[in-house]
């Protein structure tokens, strides 16, 4: 008898892909699929429903095209862009287009509705990303859409229906909408009564790893996969991407060096505080707690696109890289408070900005380099540190993936912020492979989801944080945590001029 | 008989420039030798003054080699950096080289000595400049020196003393040495105390425009002018400049946007102040004032040379001008306090430093340069207001000359900032012109100063502020005008930080 394998699908923001992973963790085929966002208006951001399935179904094709026994394949598996969502018909046709985890449109709700209680039962902080806020939104702005949507459906349920025609989905997928009560894992009355929602338009939920019975027999003849595979409920591509981290309990956390930047860890039960946002975790009874900032590689792109090589159009620049790791700790007394997209944990300002202070004769383009990739580390470690403290505990091993995890200079710089070894994992597909953990797990080739979470995840390099470094550091955040209190006024004055 | 003609000399920091000018205000000669400036140690700069006099002899017989009638040469008059001085042997030999107005190791001596009284006295800030803190490190670092020390001559006195065998100089040109008290216009025997001199070791005051007697007949036959022709007394090169702009009154202030930046007029006596620093006028009995700030052209070559084109090695660029100019009043939202090399007026703070508020991710590179050039800007707008707040008096007429002046974006945003219209006067040589305004009415070509002083000058544009955009800075100067208050506590923590 073949081992067995399992597909897991990871429907993102960008594209639909797809790995097909045996029970050693290798994987041995992999899909990919564009995915098409539209912006109609400014800080609008959505998607055709359809596609998600349409891309999912053709990154897994293309994923199983090399394999020679698809009839090894146990389960399928998915995990997924978060907070997005769709209204569907009767039918469950889509009534408008699905309305994406950074589509801003809610900005006067998350004012008007995000209160202490709300973030308390939903475990979030008031915040544009929440589907909650813009299904307000909808209530209020589209109540025809409203009044004839049947279900309302996260990335996960719209493709669990599509491969087994049923309404259920895990909880852990549903949870970023923010309707889940975090202190029982159920649907909230009080969040539901708020967004206007009754449970019948909601999936049914369950723990991620249950099984949700077999593939549609239409969809398995289509992959060419024996009909007894079964759907094995996933979860959202953060949390997933903790367990491709091996990230499954509160010692451990995971840095994703993205776009934006996001630390992740575990708490044995929902712990609430400002200081991350809570979420239902692929291991049962405990949250995932994440930090987030929208100043990742976003900042240090921007920079090279602004101010790089013209020749490189914003791509790495080696040159850039090496100037700036000759440079000394501190960028010789240039700091800089990366807001350039507001901050996020712990302030939440959208009227913040960024900051560059200390600027004197001596420094070069490169120490305003250096200076943006500290500015990211320094916030890190006050999210880290206000993380640790909010729930009580140390982490004390720390693993980055994303873009960012490939730059030589930023992860050192970050293992001296940190003061922490820093394990780097240059895998793209950390959540996919979270993901084949849940459905490994759940057709019994690993006895225990930590068990395969350590089986698929790799490590790349360990940083090691350097002492004197690490020290200078130390200093250097001192005055870096005073910067915000001191300028916060300042920006949010500069932000509410009038246009000039 | 032929009309007569002056010779002014500009004995600089960087050249001895000479000019040669009809009654009419016309330049018809011109000549340049430079002069070499070193540094021996971090902040130390200093020139041999035997250079000044061969520098200046040189580019006087430059200036005349194209000058027919030599003999039509009537007077003599320089102008020169300020605050340099050398100290000189019996025998007028420099006993060491001389020590610049830019030099900075008297850092400690600033500290110790400059207070509210000396200040008062002085009519000059605390600073680096004046020559006296660093008469007074010469005191107590170099003991031989001032007791060998026969003169101590600034470079007005040492090359009148080349020219005319006498040691006089105008009170004008000695001030800067911060040893004339401002409301008696004599020396000071208090300051003189303080800087362990007698007044037999410093030259006989007279006024600026009075004649010093007959240029020595070896320099005459060497120059090839008739024997009687005199030497006339000038001033620094700041009061000149404001000469050379018809800056006669206090109505009117010179605008000087070179690597530093200086705004100067005209008190009508000695009228104390922080807010400025008071001269010795070449008017009879007025002040010069000028407020200062060393972050002018400085800064925006500094961004060009690291953020520029590097084909264009630091030279304006028509591109990055143009996409500033395009840009809104306020670079959209993103504001710049220049302090690259710390405050100077008003403030005074060396360890200030630069920073940039209210980064957003649609800045580009064209919005961080216009940021700095409206920094520029603001800052001088605070220095005007300064100004006028402590003497009681309204500029009405800005008159703008340097480097910067040639920026038609520049001049625009000081315009509208200053809400004033801008007259730009594009010569290089506006203090020779100072100069040879004294001489001309000196010999006797002009009534009175204004009137060679109009003579002299001219005007190559005239740059109005856009009411619209005047409007907008003045809503951006409110926070302005915070900015270093909220952060100085911050810059002096960056820069008290032990070396990382």
């Amino acid at each position: 008898m073949t081992a067995p394998l399992v597909i897991a699908v990871d429907c993102s923001t960008t594209a639909a892909k797809a790995i097909v992973v045996d029970t050693d963790g290798r994987v041995v085929g992999t899909g990919s699929q564009p995915l098409t966002t539209r912006s109609p208006a400014p800080h609008w951001f959505e998607q055709d429903a359809a596609q998600w399935w349409t891309a999912t179904s053709g990154a897994v094709t293309q994923a199983l095209s090399g394999i020679p026994d698809r009839g090894a394949v146990a389960a399928v598996c998915v995990t997924h862009q978060r907070e997005s969502f769709v209204c569907l018909d009767e039918t469950g046709a889509p009534l408008r287009p699905a309305i994406l985890w950074m589509d801003g449109r809610a900005a006067a709700e998350v004012r008007s509705y995000g209160t202490e209680r709300v973030e308390l039962l939903s475990g979030k902080p008031a915040d544009i990303t929440p589907g909650l806020y813009k299904l307000l939104w909808l209530r209020d702005r589209e109540p025809d859409t409203m009044a004839r949507c049947h279900r309302v459906a996260d990335v996960h349920s719209y493709l669990v229906h599509a491969m087994t025609g049923r309404w259920v989905s895990s909880t852990a997928s549903v949870d970023p909408l923010a309707v889940v009560d975090q202190a029982t894992g159920d649907y909230s009355d009080e969040l539901l009564a708020l967004a206007g929602l009754r449970r019948d338009q909601l999936p049914d939920l369950v723990a991620s790893g249950s099984s949700l019975g077999p593939l549609d027999s239409g969809v398995a003849d289509a992959w060419g996969l024996r009909r007894n595979a079964v759907v094995i409920a996933g979860t959202g591509d953060g949390q997933a991407g903790g367990i491709g981290l091996a990230v499954t309990d509160p010692g451990a956390a995971y840095l994703v060096l993205g776009t934006a930047v996001v630390i992740g860890s575990e708490t044995m039960s929902y712990v609430p505080a400002r200081a991350y946002r809570s979420m239902i975790s692929a291991m049962p009874g405990q949250s995932t707690v994440e930090t987030f900032s929208s100043s990742g590689t976003y900042l240090s792109t921007w920079f090279r696109q602004e101010f790089g090589d013209p020749a490189l159009a914003g791509a790495p620049d080696p040159a850039l890289e090496r100037e700036a790791a000759a440079l000394p700790v501190g960028s010789e007394r240039l700091l800089t408070l990366p807001y350039w997209n507001g901050a996020q944990t712990p302030h939440w300002d959208g009227q913040a900005s960024g900051v560059t202070l200390g600027w004197q004769g001596c420094h070069t383009r490169a120490h305003f380099y250096r200076s943006l990739l500290e500015g990211i580390a320094l916030e890190l470690r006050l999210q880290l540190d206000g993380l640790e403290a909010a729930r009580g505990e140390r982490v004390e091993v720390l693993r980055a993936t994303g873009g960012g995890a490939r730059s030589a200079l930023w992860t050192q710089i970050l293992a001296d912020v940190f003061d922490r070894p820093l394990q780097v994992c240059a895998s793209a597909e950390v959540s996919a492979l979270g993901a084949a953990a849940l459905a490994l797990t759940a057709i019994g080739a690993h006895p225990t989801l930590p068990d395969a979470a350590a089986a698929v995840s790799t490590t790349d390099a360990v940083v090691s944080p350097r002492p004197d470094a690490a020290a200078a550091y130390r200093q250097l955040r001192a005055v870096y945590e005073r910067v915000y209190a001191q300028t916060r006024e300042l920006m949010h004055t500069l932000h509410e001029l009038p246009p000039l």
